[in-house]
């Protein structure tokens, strides 16, 4: 895991051990709360078109940017209690969707992650 | 951002550009893909109890730790699209919420986040 | 309930039962599983654009139509664990949007739900 | 449809068009409002264990079913805007399903619907 988010990791874990949340934070119970928080940033785009969402207000922006925050801070502390390299996971990832979407094939194709 | 995210968010605009899937990464669409990998996250989950969520075998953890990472590659490529910083935006929260749910009022309590 | 909602309510408790999967049902799980399937009907829409999305072709069509049942299936299942009259409270909500959203000021404006 | 909902969906169609909002109701908009919409559902059960969930208070269970039905009032109109008949694809899916789970290789497992 990168160092800031080493450190993240460790705050949260210092967060929860004050409060005893430890006991409420199984990692089905994490992965209930990460996807609350995405419906929580998703509803700021529901009714908008993409050119808008492209286009945020300011205000609008910072809103967005703390829906995110705390979807990080689930995810964070969802791959502390399953002792998941975060950013290790990502790298191998983003190396296997090299393999799976050929520049050449994929090239401006929407239909690109689900759909032959 | 943190380096090894700041790595990651580089590689992930390469990776995009390479396929020109630019046009598709509204942040509308991106935030809607992270839910949709939530939701894959929370599906190892959803009839498990809590407990067994604490003891998963090594191959449902590395399944588990695939969907994270795609939840990961979606937030860095969302915060990117908004010039967000992702760490800072979860730094922030974290200080934030030391302030709504003091240790000695928010101690072993189930109802935390949501309800008085 | 609707007479077919309420046949379907009765179809879907013989079904778990005959399985004895009613321990799996809680109220907790059933929500999780009804956010995953609408993640999987949202996975449909994510790259697409909305004009497209008004547009589906039969086959894709079918597959939505198979996502939104699941999340049918989920929510008649919930009503039915917590005793909750689905049509009722959804004929209430509507009531209660009607008053939400008068018409002289709610013309034309996505801004709608969730914004001042 | 049921005849039930089949009377939600005319007054729903009737709410929109008289706030002229057919124009922000794409079938992907949709899904994403009823995604949300499950999450706030989700929300409520996050924290709290399986046995709590199946014993809840009289306020939470009515707090529950008003998010029931908001997720109803989006299904509703995506079937309405894709001309997809609910109870019937949710009658199919059923069919389906008891193939795909015959009773005495399914009796009692938890690892139902993903895992072979």
């Amino acid at each position: 895991m990168s160092d800031s988010l080493e450190q993240l990791r460790q705050d949260l874990a210092q967060f929860a051990a004050d409060r005893d949340w430890g006991q409420f934070h199984s990692p089905k119970n994490l992965a209930s709360a990460l996807i609350v928080e995405a419906g929580e940033l998703l509803e700021h785009f529901q009714w908008m078109n993409e050119h808008a969402s492209r286009q945020l207000s300011a205000e609008k922006r910072n809103a967005v940017g703390e829906e995110m925050a705390d979807v990080l801070l689930y995810l964070v502390q969802l791959s502390a209690s399953l002792d998941i390299d975060l950013v290790s996971a990502a790298r191998a990832k983003l190396a296997a969707n090299a393999l799976k979407y050929p520049v050449e094939r994929s090239r401006g194709h929407s239909r690109k992650y689900n759909e032959p």
